[in-house]
């Protein structure tokens, strides 16, 4: 579609410039199906001229037109989860839980967001905070469970104690009606409507028949040819069942990263795990441990039949044990009388806990190292779940992940424990099941010695994330103080933690690729950062020969076109 | 020197076995340069015959052998800086100068130390904590300065209210008499009698005859004899007048590490730097920082003297700024008064200005980016102080390096106001004077892209603590929670934050030096990290060809010796 300007002059018609037309993501996939009907364009020009990104649209649910158009605009902020949502105005995960069992919808309003809030954000329809950039933690959860998602709208005041929010002009309270536009990156008082987009009626809701909705058909016909160009599989970032069900309807190819701490903040599980934290034995801590087994297994079980024989990657617990525990005296003294142990005891651990840069400190693997019971529960629960969905007739393929792996006798270590588990796992239950151990590349010195931990890693998959915050020396969360003005100077031509950082990641990635074929010719190569997502990203893995790409499930038409755009183009 | 095991069995003499005898740092030197004299062995035999670290013994005070005997072991913790000290205790930094003033000796106590201590460390004899390992902000700050320190004698209480340190039995207050042995980690309640040890007393008190120092005239034949030997410079970290003093008393061959915030603690300086953190706009923030131009060209003129032409290599501004910023709210209710600035302004810069992982924050060349009129001061005050002693007819070499580069463009902009205000200078001055820029390698970032940097930079200087941190991904602070295990299991083999890491590390080092050397073949390439007072590291320094290391000046006779016996194993 172009875009022409031409003028008369004295009767005589002159082209002045044309150039490609903006088009919505809607206009591009139905041009370019259009074109290819009516045998105008091969399909592989039509994958080329749909910009990837812009199928993001297709998938947003929207707000109704009439709507928008009477609706109170009361500040804008960064769009980082497309699409429209509105609910009832809610200020902390509690509430948002509770709300939402009531069969309300509400909007996750927050300063920022933490781990914390991940019940909250699970139940909310969308997502809005004041603080944070399109890499902040709200705006990565969202984009991981398709929910809408508007932060950084720093015009708002929000006001915990008194549970409101203002603008100066008008203030909300808790209760009320709130919309945001996360496509658009705005934010109005009051309700308006909105609704799935047809994708996911069809594939996710499974409320609209394919036939009847004419946009499905034309991206369904864009995905079965971007399936037959691309050489990258694409798998998804998904925690939990219903995650991984919806990356399969958007035919992921896999599960590329499964966060195992995600499943500890659930219902009554943080409780378990902040057992095992502040236990003083070792037999206090299996005890503990030994609480969130069937948990874990329970929801590896429900992964691996929606996978139903497609590979999923399962990272070992990775954040810092202090994520775990409360922060305020109020939340210990709580959390003191419901597992019945001494304040001071809570408060100690949460001192001695504390870290200066968390980023770097206790995490990863080395919290496997300090804990090799957590390992063997997790690997417990993972192969237990394998051993009774094989039983079942449906296939399974774990791929066992640690996490920050630097040193090659840290992975041996852990590896030990894994392997024997399995062999222990599958004597009892006398069931075979196939798996890969490996490890996650996202510190440089991974990167460095990968091809020392070749020797025993069977696959490795780049935390593009981390890799990026350790090389560059950067902290995500800290980097909103400088890094705008560094793309404004032109120091970074993008966002690092959004399109890879090629010069500096990248070759560092190159050097681990290289590495890691020298000793093992035929091990897997992944990435799966939030890069994952990210076309051009995308294109760069292509190109360094990865053998697929992970990200939200959301992201996967995206990551697929993208991929194939690279086999087409790249070479 | 040799320890043999021998019996007599039946009349007849068994030689069971020998091995090295050991031997203390001024055994070491005496048996080989007695060899030497007797032409028992040649120079470079004498040189390999002592372990370089032993030379550490020859510098340190020592207590008197019959005051131990009679004296109260309270504690032992880490050695973290050889030598012993007494004093009275005082558990703060303001105490510890005013004591000082008065003519008092003290021993600065704290649970752990920041940059705000640094004046009564200073002031103090000694440094002892309760808390941190041989690598905490206490142990590095106390090997520079040649300070006596024990840290993480984790059996003391220290009550910083009650102004009392207890042991459980023993309770002593501020103001009593306390005593620390660096080199054997071990504190004493009362006066213990001190001597400074008879090589700094020729070299750095010049207070006793070297003539009459036969320990001293031994250790001056051996340094001369490594001077022959080696290859690598050996330079200094120092930050004052009065150290660098030190370090060209001790042989250092320049300075290859003046870290000019420290410059910023000293007296009213730090209010200048308060106001320039502080300031609401550009013009307010450039009349803070010109208040500071005179104290820092008045180092700078102090530095070049003592250097008398040797290279001196100052390191821009690169702390967080949130270091300069007092922490509780009495404290900052107290600027504020002195600032006459609300105090509201005051906290809410400090929230601004926190960070979750400072480490990788807003920090190094970041703030010269964000902030180039500090950039600009601080080029000034160093081209000044220059220009002025230059004139007074001593050579002067500054060397400007740019603190934390991982971005080409990142470099260009801050390189292009040195050059510019050197320019500036010597027109306004009329006088020349020779200078290098050029940048730290402390990000992975940066080692990766070395040959785009090297297109501007004059020099590189690995600065390997920072690079170990972010290469291993491993928080110096943070990484006692896991670290000693990680040597108990044989993870690491040594302590990364005292030996370099060379497989990985140590592999980023030699990447970057080569793609260095591609674009420029005589760069300059250093180390300034504290593993340039390290043996091993030293000789890995020679093996990758650097031109010189780094050092606190107490351990420069370390260095020589280890790059000495690097030039004569080492091919």
């Amino acid at each position: 579609m172009q875009d022409l300007e031409f003028t008369v002059e004295d009767g005589k018609l002159y082209i002045l410039q044309t150039r490609n037309g903006k088009r919505t993501g809607f206009a591009a996939v139905r041009i370019a199906t259009d074109m290819v009907d009516e045998k105008l364009i091969t399909k592989e020009e039509a994958i080329r001229r749909i910009p990837a990104d812009s199928l993001s649209h297709l998938l947003a649910p929207i707000f109704d037109r009439d709507s928008v158009r009477k609706a109170n605009k009361i500040a804008t902020g960064l769009a980082a989860g497309p699409g429209a949502a509105t609910g009832r105005l809610v200020f902390n995960a509690k509430d948002a839980v509770e709300l939402a069992h009531r069969g309300e919808r509400v909007i996750l309003t927050r300063i920022e967001t933490s781990p914390e809030d991940l019940r909250g954000m699970i139940a909310a329809e969308g997502i809005l905070t004041a603080r944070g950039g399109v890499s902040s933690h709200a705006a990565l959860v969202a984009r991981q469970m398709g929910k809408v998602c508007v932060c950084g709208a720093s015009a708002l005041k929000i006001d915990y104690e008194t549970q409101t929010l203002s603008t100066g002009e008008l203030t909300l309270k808790q209760g009320d009606y709130i919309s945001i536009d996360g496509t658009a990156g705005e934010v109005y008082a009051g309700e308006l409507k909105t609704a799935a987009s047809e994708v996911v009626q069809v594939l996710v809701e499974k409320r609209l028949d394919p036939k009847k909705s004419r946009i499905y058909q034309e991206f369904a016909s864009l995905m079965s040819w971007t399936d037959k160009a691309r050489k990258l599989e694409v798998r998804a970032n998904a925690d939990l069942p219903n995650q991984v069900a919806t990356a399969v309807a958007f035919g992921a190819t896999g599960v590329g990263l499964c966060r195992t701490e995600h499943m500890f903040f659930e219902g009554d599980r943080i409780d378990a795990m902040r057992e095992m934290i502040l236990a003083q034995t070792l037999d206090d801590r299996r005890a503990a441990v030994s609480k969130l087994l069937p948990y874990q297994r329970g929801d590896f079980v429900g992964i691996f039949r929606e996978l139903k024989g497609l590979p999923g990657t399962i990272r070992l617990l990775d954040p810092p044990l202090h994520e775990f525990l409360p922060n305020t005296e109020a939340q210990q003294r709580d959390l003191a009388k419901k597992l019945n142990v001494p304040f001071e005891r809570i408060a100690r651990r949460v001192e001695q806990l504390h870290e200066f840069n968390p980023m770097l400190g206790h995490r990863g693997c080395r919290l496997g190292v300090s804990f090799p019971e957590v390992t063997e529960m997790q690997a417990r629960a993972i192969f237990e779940a394998a051993a009774e969905v094989q039983k079942s007739g449906v296939k399974v393929k774990p791929e066992v992940m640690i996490p920050l792996v630097g040193f090659s006798k840290e992975l041996k270590l852990q590896l030990d424990i894994v392997h024997r588990v399995a062999k222990e796992v599958a004597k009892e239950q006398n069931v075979k099941f196939n798996y890969l151990v490996g490890t996650m590349l996202e510190i440089p010195r991974g990167a460095l010695v990968a091809d020392e931990l070749a020797k025993n890693a069977a696959f490795f998959s780049f935390g593009t994330n981390d890799l990026t915050q350790t090389t560059l020396g950067m902290s995500r969360d800290d980097s909103g103080s400088f890094l705008p003005q560094y793309q404004e100077l032109e120091i970074v031509r993008n966002n690092p933690f959004a399109t890879i950082d090629q010069q500096g990641v990248g070759k560092l990635m190159e050097i681990a690729c290289d590495y890691a074929h020298k000793t093992r010719p035929d091990i897997e190569l992944g990435i799966c950062g939030e890069h994952g997502g990210d076309p051009e990203s995308v294109k760069f893995c292509h190109r360094i020969g990865l053998d697929y790409v992970s990200c939200s499930p959301f992201r996967i038409p995206v990551a697929k076109l993208a991929a194939a755009q690279a086999a087409l183009t790249v070479r």
